[in-house]
């Protein structure tokens, strides 16, 4: 078995992990979010980190009514003025807590007043060094260079201090049996595997919308780094809004999608594409869908992206295994991406 | 003369007419602004709007040094509760002023208090109607399915609005310029078509970052519309962080760059990714690159968007003639996209 494949695996233990240790980080980090009542969140993250930023900015826009930007760190990096922050919190997302631009942005956050919060898998490292608050992602030494186990991880913690700035008790429930909903999403495995063995692999592109829109991305990414694959993400909305020109038979759309507000145009555009030859696959989560791997994972909406990340990282892997490569160690890529 | 090709010819004169109609609506949405000091920007876009959106978070954020964030419109369409902006000024775009997504955030706005502005082509339109400031594009009918002089006029509007908020004697010396470095940036054409012959169509990514990055989505866009080739758009650095993976002999990259903080990490990346046997292409604005077609439109960085969208677009119009394309009527796409 591959490191990647592994450490998927290990999804439903670090999630166990994660509830029970990091609520009191959490609470600490949310009663000074709620004691400051900001203007607005800023979530500075890169790769797959950011993937997770922007399930953040679902959940927190739909879940607390806070308007979250996405950092764009080169403002302050390299034009050498970023915006005001001072009535901003600004969480920062790094694995590896070492991503220069990430840090770059906590900091000068801080110096500017704003409450500063560090996601990261390494408590030691300097983006925690440089935040009020850390939570630490707790998921372990993870050695495949495609994240798994530590996107997992970030999307919990998020969906953790969500929660704990606005409690739910539905939510509650559902964080209680997420590490059972893991556990079950691993069993999709030889589902999966069929559907990576009949993909079309000459044009990908992925779907969602919503809080399955970040998972779209993360698909993507995991394509791109694992098969080498130009895949692409798009909101189903965006996707009307041009990129469907492309769907021809040569088009392979991988659909995701969860009970929520889009399946019936989810379903609109899925029978839009087969009728113009595109191969279309679908991962449903409580939405039962003709022909797709349709699960249930009984989560609230909110949490949908946790096992749902889960299923892409195991289509990822074994669309990789099925080309004959070897997803742990993607060729010119790195675990830690120093970027600038 | 296919009327994409007629439309983009129209750019120069565009910009004209904005700069010379369009200052009192821009001074008076800017006045509002300055006296609500918004703790934060929202933008609302789809499409190339968005694109052009993309733009404005850089521009305000760097210039403005107010923190912008993208729209997810979802949030309030579909899932009923989207974030709380009475302390947030929302700037809607849509060319048709008819996006009904678009329309419901700044609608919502409003009611909520936020301070409100809609940039569209149409001031008839029901964005107009709902927002308490208007900024005509002043672009003219659009006859093109893909948007060429109402993507200009929206980055120009933007541009306009930044430069009312904090006026400098440069920016507002490179205003002057701008329709005759629109005027020099069509006379690229013959080496803009030459790039177009030569140019692999296998796999095509377009790079750019800060300030280019809204183009390199734009150049992306236009090639799915008008080439149907898979194109994909990323910041230099989201590159770095795993997509780079898929670089071999197949991948042609096509780097956006302005003379500015990215000439040498972008001059790195290309040396990088032809190490890889990929084909790199270069349009270069002012930073003088071996093998680009190079121009200088001698404009302030935060303007060089407008003649590299122009280039851009000659460059996906070529492209598509080449290809035996009509670039005017993609298929499955219609000029007014409905979404919700």
């Amino acid at each position: 078995m591959n490191r990647f494949r592994s450490e998927i695996g290990e999804e439903p233990a670090t999630a166990a992990r994660l509830l029970e240790r990091s609520r009191p980080a959490v609470a600490a980090a949310a009663r000074s979010i709620r004691a400051r009542r900001p203007a607005g969140l800023v979530i500075a993250a890169r790769g797959s980190s950011d993937h997770a930023g922007l399930y953040g900015k679902y959940l927190f826009e739909i879940r607390n009514r806070v308007s979250v930007a996405l950092a764009a760190p080169s403002a302050l990096t390299h034009y050498g003025s970023g915006p005001r922050l001072e009535r901003h919190c600004v969480i920062g997302i790094s694995q590896s807590g070492s991503s220069p631009d990430v840090v770059a942005v906590v900091a000068d956050a801080r110096r500017q007043g704003a409450l500063t919060v560090a996601l990261t898998n390494d408590p030691a490292s300097e983006l925690a060094r440089q935040a009020q608050h850390v939570i630490p992602l707790e998921a372990g030494q993870e050695l495949s260079v495609p994240a798994s186990k530590t996107f997992l991880a970030t999307l919990l913690a998020l969906a953790l201090l969500s929660q704990e700035l606005d409690p739910d008790p539905e939510l509650e429930a559902g964080l209680g049996r997420l590490p059972g909903a893991l556990e079950a999403a691993l069993e999709l495995e030889p589902r999966i595997q069929d559907l990576a063995a009949g993909l079309g692999t000459e044009h990908l592109v992925v779907l969602g919308r919503g809080y399955q829109l970040a998972t779209a991305g993360e698909l993507a990414l995991k394509l791109l780094e694992t098969c080498y694959l130009p895949a692409q993400a798009y909101s189903t909305a965006d996707f009307r809004h041009g990129p469907i020109a492309v769907a021809d038979p040569g088009l392979t759309a991988i659909l995701l999608q969860s009970a929520g507000p889009f399946q019936a145009d989810n379903a609109q555009l899925a029978t839009e594409l087969a009728g113009l030859g595109a191969q279309v696959a679908v991962l449903a989560d409580g939405a039962p869908t003709e022909g797709a791997v349709a699960f249930d994972s009984g989560l609230p909406e909110a949490l949908t992206p946790l096992p749902m990340g889960l299923a892409a990282h195991l289509l990822a892997c074994h669309l990789a295994v099925r080309l004959g490569l070897d997803p742990d160690r993607p060729r010119t890529l790195r675990k830690i991406t120093q970027t600038w």
